[in-house]
């Protein structure tokens, strides 16, 4: 268990994470992933890769960091995209006003609020400045665009803004992408990059940056006819807390499977209840804590307005949680979101771009429609109304598409240049007529699956970060999943004598050779290389000793991370071993089982 | 052979990679890569990994893209990053001076010429604008800064940038990496990431964009005592074009094994030359072209003023060379950098930062070094000098760790406040005394492989580009290196019956448990199939057909794409003998050895 300070010491200590450019005092929101973190970062993207691309049959693009503006009026970030601001009337420093309601009263997602109610709450519960103290009621507060914004190109330039999502680019990209999928529904693309958003004032280190990497996937479905391969997570068990529980004060989570999720109704589109429960396994997988974890459906206010459903992944970070059956407890982040977004994406670009972001979905078989048309006789509506003549005739034909109903009486009424116009039935010639139509063309609904890939590395360190004492001593240790641990193995030999640090470069070349990731670590006692190792989740270390070379066969000592318990293995069936123990998720049973175990206090040695 | 609008057009049709936003007009200088280019893209950049941060030892970070002003004014990107800017007075579009001068002349690399020059080459050479036909005589260049700018934060905010390269995220976090590398020198760090050049006209096409991928390695060394493992390169043969050739209108390539080259001088830095021999491994390995191929040299004035010595990789594009002995011939891009760089990076950080750009090397023994000090008299200096009595003993001191044979004299004379004063030099107090240190405090050097990412994955698409003809019809293949090759497999069933397509299923199913990546094509006939998987340059592909299910035990035909040969597999043995054939580079040779030779021409089913 740990708070944050403990993790932001050990992966400033470690290398996991640290504020970047600290050389110059550093700028808030933005970090720097050391050696040990990025790998962390790697290993999560290509677990995530893995499940969410590869093994889904999805496609996975790269898509510019930047963008020209006309992406972003169509996206709607230009104009909507706006976090609210107050600033200091006395130290000049500015604050989101939402939060600092939610940091002085009861208040949650204060964000979905109209500005002039959070300036009354400021006043209502007389909010300070956090910096200086002085109080902010009075002051006005001003919507913020989070875009970060630049110049392409020489001179003034074109306005271009760094992307606040990576989807942007493939929505954008729809004409082209829907050819590469042969122009069959349904498919999916993926893209993992970084995003930005110049928040206000950036808090909670690496939870809230301004430059961070998002893994999403865009699904592109026929609404009609596309259904989720939902059987295959069908009896995923999810913890649950829909709006309705959350606004009630005694509210719950609800248990239920993917398959009851989706017949009670309580998440309400199956292609996201089918990704929550991919993702249930995936953070069980990687080695998120499932007692720490939970999907919270969006609140009405919270939801955008074309999200039909909505509902994000929250993992409890504190580590002070007493009761795991209640969703007050806790101190919760959001590590993803997933959004029916209906076709709201593509039908903006289509409406703004100047390209087709349909899909033509075939008929099994060609169908006969029938379809109101009209024929007007412009040789009457000529004389009638001269100039204006076509526009009365492309009125009618809107109506018959609209209201074929109208078309039944003696005369018919359309609107032209603001004004009513009335035409005898006769001449407009409706009817009624069957066509045969191969297909349609649909604007695919979007199911968008997002995952934070910074949050869900400090939710994996939260969950992995332990402590105890091993023969007497104090020991940190991150107990993280092989998939995920930037090193599988670490070598020691004792250090001064040449035999054993020649074996050990030969274990070292041996476990690489089997596509392990091993570190080599000399530097100095065994007792503070465990310690280190320990401190970055390294699953098991191997340590060549004086024994190693007097006994035939050659034997090393193998120590588990997380019990430090310890076997004496033999060189030749070292890696094969490993990487047992790593496939079976660290599982040290088998060479418990197998090995004869070590009880000297190698840890002091 | 192709030339580049071949490869523009493959590269859109089949998603490796085209001009982003295009439904918006798009903006030039931003490319998107699709599903094929991503992968090519990200196996470029894996096998970067594998070479240049695993096998090397060294350790890979990830720093933001956005980084605040004082970083780039200390790197000098702030004041020296900058292109010659030439407007049209009559149509106002923008163009590099230096690029227009080269290809009205004979002139190369005009960016080194100083803006007067070009201003009046521009006029001797009755230079017009591109876009409209103007003169541009008389035109005045101006310097246009290539960092993209941004505002961090609210309000006016803080000025920011985003970085024009990836180095700078690695030398500005220094003092903590020395930390991890636990303060031993040598230590390498490398970092894969997008930078940002706001380019004046970008063309080439992914050659030259304002938004690319870098991957970089600062091998940081102390410059007394670290050498390279020269002798893991010793015998890589380098293909080199020295400055001096250059210079010479009959200049040649120089042919040298590493060794040579070091032994000869022709590369000054013995890490810079270990450095291309890993690098010219590297591209072999991954599938660029040797012939097309080679290492230039900067000329002095490309070079930049610490760069002690610099050599480019560059590759030839245009796959119209004749004469591969002829360095003027052919289309060269630059791939890669190699520079030493000395102590310039660390040194400017250590000027401008606040903190600690050293590493403190400990001597193998404590060594006893003489020092001059002095220790002025202060009751003399007191009187004589009043409130300067200090400033004059700090000029002592100074003057006597500079040039103690000043001191030989009866007087010595120091500067303080920009006058010359004279002590007798009695006063001073005079001596050398033996001192014990145990070490020094070193500014390490940074010897700097730098790769362009997109670049190289232009490269390997322009040297994979190929077409001959099959059974009498016109066909392009890529000959892609199956470790970069999108897809390793393909795996087509005959359409329309169910035990093909199950059994193809399972053949997937097998190969993806084996760690291949695998595309399953069930898409239009078998020839088309074919075309599609050799375009993208899918090294083998795998046909289910009526034999398979007919046979005991289950064959599958597979095809070389190279050469279109098809042997029949058991279906048992198929991952094991196509592991086999890709661990061997994609030779085919043991699968014609050892199986049935298919003569039917498959291609036309």
């Amino acid at each position: 268990m740990s708070d944050g300070a403990d993790i932001a010491e050990l992966a400033k200590r470690r290398g996991f994470f640290f504020g970047a450019n600290e050389a110059y005092g550093g700028v808030a929101g933005f970090y720097t992933f050391g050696p040990e973190g990025a790998a962390l970062k790697r290993n999560v993207e290509a677990a995530w890769r893995d499940r969410f691309t590869v093994r889904e049959g999805n496609d996975e693009i790269e898509s510019p960091t930047i963008a020209p503006e006309a992406v972003f009026e169509a996206s709607g970030h230009l104009d909507g995209f706006d976090d609210m601001l107050v600033e200091c009337g006395e130290c000049g420093e500015s604050h989101r006003a939402d939060h600092l309601i939610e940091d002085a009263s009861d208040i949650e997602e204060a964000e979905s609020l109209p500005i002039p109610e959070v300036e009354e709450l400021i006043a209502a519960y007389e909010v300070a400045c956090p910096t200086c103290g002085a109080a902010l009621a009075g002051r006005s507060i001003e919507e913020f665009n989070l875009m970060f914004a630049t110049s392409i190109g020489p001179g003034s330039g074109q306005p271009g803004y760094l992307r606040p999502e990576t989807a942007q680019g493939i929505f954008v990209e729809f004409p082209r992408l829907k050819e590469y999928a042969r122009n069959t529904l349904p498919f999916g693309i993926t893209q993992i990059g970084r995003a930005y958003r110049n928040e206000i004032s950036p808090r909670k280190g690496i939870v809230r940056t301004r430059e961070f990497t998002q893994a999403e996937l865009e699904q592109f479905v026929d609404p009609d006819t596309d259904e989720p391969p939902l059987s295959r997570v069908a009896d995923v068990p999810l913890r649950l807390y829909p709006a309705d529980e959350q606004e009630d004060p005694d509210g719950e989570y609800v248990e239920a499977t993917v398959r009851e999720a989706v017949a009670e109704g309580i998440v309400a589109s199956d292609w996201v209840a089918y990704y929550l429960g991919v993702a249930r396994e995936w953070y069980e997988r990687i080695g998120v804590d499932g007692d720490r974890f939970r999907f919270r459906q969006h609140l009405p206010g919270e939801r955008a307005h074309y999200a039909a459903d909505c509902w994000d992944a929250e993992s409890e970070v504190s580590g002070a949680v007493e009761d795991h059956e209640d969703p007050a407890d806790g101190d919760w982040i959001e590590i993803a979101g997933f959004a029916y977004r209906g076709d709201y994406d593509l039908s903006k670009h289509a409406e703004h771009g100047d390209d087709d972001f349909t899909v033509f979905q075939q008929y099994d078989e060609p169908r006969t429609v029938e379809r109101a048309v009209v024929d007007p006789d412009m040789s009457v509506l000529g004389p009638a109304f001269g100039g204006q003549a076509g526009d009365v005739a492309d009125a009618l034909r809107d109506l018959a598409a609209r209201d074929p109903d109208a078309f039944e009486g003696e005369t018919v009424a359309v609107e032209v240049d603001g004004e009513e116009v009335t035409v005898d039935t006769d001449v407009a010639n409706f009817r009624i007529e069957e066509q045969t139509e191969a297909g349609e063309h649909v604007t695919p609904h979007v199911v968008e699956p997002s995952f934070g890939v910074d949050r869900t590395v400090y939710t994996l360190l939260a969950h992995a970060y332990d402590e105890d004492r091993i023969d007497g001593e104090e020991r940190t240790y991150l107990s993280l999943s092989p998939e995920v641990a930037p090193t599988d193995v670490a070598v020691f030999p004792l250090v001064g004598e040449a035999a054993l640090e020649e074996l050990a470069d030969g274990v070292v070349a041996d476990l690489r050779a089997a596509g392990l990731s091993v570190a080599h670590d000399d530097s100095g006692n065994i007792g503070r290389r465990y310690r280190r190792q320990d401190e970055v989740g390294t699953p098991l270390s191997v340590t060549v000793d004086h024994e190693s070379v007097e006994e035939a066969p050659m034997t090393v000592t193998v120590r588990d991370r997380d019990t430090t318990a310890q076997v004496r293995v033999p060189v030749d069936e070292l890696a094969t071993e490993l990487e047992g123990v790593l496939a079976a998720g660290g599982s040290f049973e088998r060479l418990l089982e197998t090995y004869d175990r070590v009880d000297t206090d190698v840890t002091r040695s």
